[in-house]
C-alpha cells in the first residue's frame, strides 16, 4: 500500500451532531494536507444505536438478531454519507463505502460477528484516485450477503482490521478524551496523561474497565501488530500509543490505576473438600453464561472450605437461584452475596522484573485501614477487591505510592522509569 | 409463481411509529392468515427522509447525491426491520430483504433512478419456505453495487415493479386515504370514494394534482397491466382499483374532479405571427428544465398573436428573466406574470363516447360567473384555468354537475353509468 495511508475513527460523540461532523471533516482534511492518504472509520451519531434499539424493544422483548443488525447499520450508514458530504463541502473529494461496498466479510453471528476477511479493493481504488475513504464502521456482511455488526464498540474493531488489512501506517481512534491515563481523571485530578502503553497492559486496562478502547480491537492490533493512536477529537493533543514493548526501553513499573464498582461477590461457605466440587459450580455457571471474574478457594479446614468469585453486578439475580440449588446437591453449608465491593487494580509491564510491587500496593492500602477481601495477579497486574466505600480513597493513594500524578510530582519520584520521565516532559 | 401472491405496500404514515408498525404487522398476518403469500415493502418511518435531508443540507446547499442516496436509503432499512421484528413477534415468520438483497438493479441516475431489473430470486425463496417478505422501499443498486434511490414517493414503484417481477396477482397500496375519491373530500364533504378507475384515468388524476399514487407507479402498472388497490392503512373499506378498462362495462362519464392551485401563467403578448417563434420560447425552457404544463396561442391579429403557458409557481422565478430576454430578441412587447390562478380539470374514461362533457363543465362555471382563462383537453380529461379565489367554488359545482356526491344523490342522477350505481350501492 502507500505508505503514508493512515486509519482514522471518530466514535459517536466526535459525529454526535452536524457542527462535530465538520470539525471532523477539518481534521480528517489536515491530515491529508499534511500528505497523508485518509481512510476514515466513523460510529453512528451519539444516542442513534440507542434510539433505533429502543424501537426495536418497544416491538419485542427477544428481537431477531439479524433483523437488529440490519436496525443498527443504518447509523453508521448515516453518519458516514453525512462526513462525507462535509468533507467534499470543504474541497476534500471523499467517498462513503459501507460494510459490503468495504469487502468487510464476517461469520454467521449476529450482533457480535467476527471478521473473516477485509478485501479492501474498493478502498485501495479510491485511495489510489487521491480520494479519502469514509467507512461505515461496526458492520459488514457474512456469507449470505445479510449484514452483521460487530458488538458494541465494533467500530473500534473494524478500524484495526481495516488499518491491517490496507497495511496503513497507524490507526488513530479519536475519543472525548486526550489519551489514555494513569487513573480516571475525574476521581485523580492529578492523573497524567500516558505518552505509551503497550499492547499487554492495554489489554489488562481494557479488561479492567478503561472504556477507551474495546478489548477486541487492542487483542487484532497486538496480533497484527498495529499501532494504534489514541487521541481526542477536540484538540490537537499527540494521545497516547499504544504498540508493542519497546525491548531496548526499561519500562514503567506501573502503568494505571484501575477500578470495577459494577462487581458483585458471591461466596460458598462450609463446601465439602472433595475433587470436581469447584469444577460442577464453574461449568454450571459457564453453561448458563454467566462470566466469572476473580475466584479464590481458601484453604482447607476440617475438610471443608469457602469458595468466592466475583462476577458483574447485573449477573448476581441470575447467579443466586443457580448457586442455591448447588448449595443443596453438595451439602455446603451456605450461599452470601456481597455487592459492596469493588475492584482495583495496578498495571505495568514493568511489573515483571520488579520484584514487591504487590507487596507495596497492600501495605498502601493498609496504612489506609483498607480491608482487602480478595487478590488476584497476572504477570502485569495486581487486583484487589475491597469495600466500595473505599474506591476512590484506594485509587487515590495507590496512585500516590506508585509516583503516578502530573510531570511536577514526578520528578521528585523515585520510582519513575527513564522513558516515562521522559515522555512525561516532552 | 404462487398463485395466492400479492405485494402490499406501506407508507410513511402507515409505520409512522411502533403503534402503526404493529397495526400494519397484525394487517399482513391477515392476509397471510387468509391464505395470501405476502411481500410487503415499506417507505421510511414518516419524517425521517425529511430528518435526513436536513442533516445533509445543514452540511452542504449542494450534496453529492450518490451519498444522499446511501443516507436516505436507511429510512426504509430502519422500517423494515422494525416491521419484521413485529411481523416476528405475532408469531408470522418474515424475513426483510433490502434493495440489493431483493436485486432490484437500476440505472445510474443518484436520487431518481430507474429500474432496471429486479431479480427477486431471495424473495422467492423466503416464499417457498411460507416466509413473508419485508422490503426495503424506494431504493436498488447500480452495476457498481452503489445504492441508489428512485425518488420521492419511489416505494410505490418499487412495490408494482416488484408485483410484476414476481408475477403477483395484484399490488395493494396501503395509504391513509380509503381509495380514490371523485374530488378532494376536504373540499366537496360529498365527494365519493370510486369504487374502480382505469389507468388512464389514474395517471391523468396523478398528474392534475391527486397525490394518492406516484405517476411512474402507475405507467408501471399500466405497461404490464398489474393492477393496483389503492386503500386505507386504518380500516378494512375495500379501497379503489386502479386496472385496465374492463371494455365489456360502460365507463363512467367523469370519474372526478381534480385541482392544482401551485400553476402559474406567463404571457408573452403582440408576438409576431412568424414560423420559429413558439419553438425558440420553449426549447429555451425546456432547455433551463422548465416544464411547462398549458400552452394557449390565440388567433393571429395584424400578424401578431398573444402566447400565454403555465407551469408550477415554484419555477415562475427561474423563467421571467429568460422571457425577457426572449422578448427583446423577438420583438414581442410585454411580458406578464399572473400566480393568482388554478387550474380545475375533469376525467373520465367514458368521456370518448360522450360529447358535450367539456360544454357541461363550461356551462357550469359560466352559471357562477367563474371566466374560464385556458382550456385544454385529452380524450379523456378536460382542464380549466381560472381566477384561483374561485377554485373550491368551481370543484363544488363541477362535482355536482356531473352527479358524482355520495350514494343518496346518485340515485337521482340521471348521468350516472351502470357499472358506477352497481360499485356505489355495493
Amino acid at each position: 500500500m502507500k505508505p503514508n495511508l493512515i486509519v482514522q475513527k471518530f466514535g459517536g460523540t466526535s459525529v454526535g451532531n452536524i457542527d462535530r461532523i465538520k470539525n471532523v471533516a477539518r481534521k480528517v482534511a489536515k491530515a491529508r494536507e499534511e500528505g497523508k492518504d485518509v481512510v476514515v472509520v466513523v460510529s453512528a451519531m451519539a444516542g442513534e444505536t440507542d434510539k433505533l434499539l429502543k424501537l426495536a424493544h418497544e416491538i419485542t422483548e427477544n428481537p431477531n438478531r439479524r433483523e437488529i443488525d440490519l436496525l443498527l447499520s443504518s447509523g453508521e450508514r448515516i453518519s458516514s454519507a453525512l462526513l462525507t458530504l462535509a468533507l467534499n463541502e470543504i474541497g476534500c473529494p471523499a467517498v462513503s463505502l459501507t460494510g459490503r461496498q468495504l469487502g468487510l466479510l464476517t461469520d454467521n453471528t449476529h450482533t457480535r460477528a467476527r471478521i473473516k476477511e477485509i478485501s479492501g479493493q474498493r478502498a485501495k481504488k479510491i485511495l489510489e484516485q487521491n480520494h479519502v475513504v469514509v467507512v461505515a464502521g461496526f458492520q459488514g456482511i457474512n456469507e449470505h450477503g445479510d449484514v452483521t455488526t460487530l458488538g458494541r464498540g465494533g467500530s473500534d474493531t473494524s478500524a484495526v482490521a481495516l488499518a491491517v488489512a490496507l497495511d496503513a501506517e497507524r490507526c488513530e481512534i479519536f475519543t472525548d478524551v486526550d489519551g489514555v491515563y494513569t487513573a480516571d481523571p475525574n476521581m485523580v485530578p492529578d492523573a497524567r496523561k500516558l505518552d505509551h502503553v503497550s499492547f499487554e497492559e492495554m489489554l489488562e486496562m481494557a479488561s479492567l474497565g478503561a472504556k477507551v478502547l474495546q478489548i477486541r480491537s487492542v487483542e487484532f492490533a497486538r496480533n497484527f501488530n498495529m499501532p494504534i493512536v489514541v487521541r481526542s477529537s477536540y484538540n490537537e493533543v499527540d494521545g497516547t500509543l499504544v504498540s508493542e514493548e519497546d525491548p531496548t526501553m526499561e519500562q514503567p513499573v506501573v502503568s494505571g490505576v484501575m477500578y470495577d464498582k459494577n462487581q458483585s461477590k458471591i461466596t460458598l461457605s462450609k463446601v465439602p473438600d472433595q475433587p470436581g466440587i469447584a469444577a460442577k459450580i464453574f461449568c454450571t455457571l459457564a453453561e448458563a453464561g454467566l462470566s466469572i471474574d476473580m475466584i479464590i478457594q481458601n484453604v482447607s479446614a476440617e475438610n471443608h472450605t469457602d469458595i468466592s468469585f466475583t462476577l458483574p453486578t447485573t449477573h448476581v439475580a441470575e447467579a443466586m437461584p443457580i448457586m442455591r440449588g448447588i448449595v443443596g446437591e453438595i451439602h455446603a453449608c451456605e450461599v452470601s452475596e456481597d455487592c459492596d465491593i469493588s475492584k482495583v487494580s495496578i498495571v505495568g509491564a514493568g511489573m515483571r522484573s520488579h520484584p514487591g510491587v504487590a507487596a507495596k500496593m497492600f501495605r498502601a492500602l493498609s496504612d489506609e485501614n483498607i480491608n482487602i477481601m480478595m487478590i488476584s495477579t497476572s504477570e502485569i497486574r495486581v487486583s484487589c477487591v475491597i469495600e466500595k466505600k473505599y474506591t476512590e480513597l484506594a485509587v487515590r493513594v495507590i496512585h500516590k505510592e506508585f509516583g503516578l500524578e502530573n510531570e511536577q510530582v514526578q520528578e521528585e519520584s523515585e520510582t519513575r522509569s527513564p522513558p516515562e520521565r521522559k515522555a512525561a516532559s516532552s
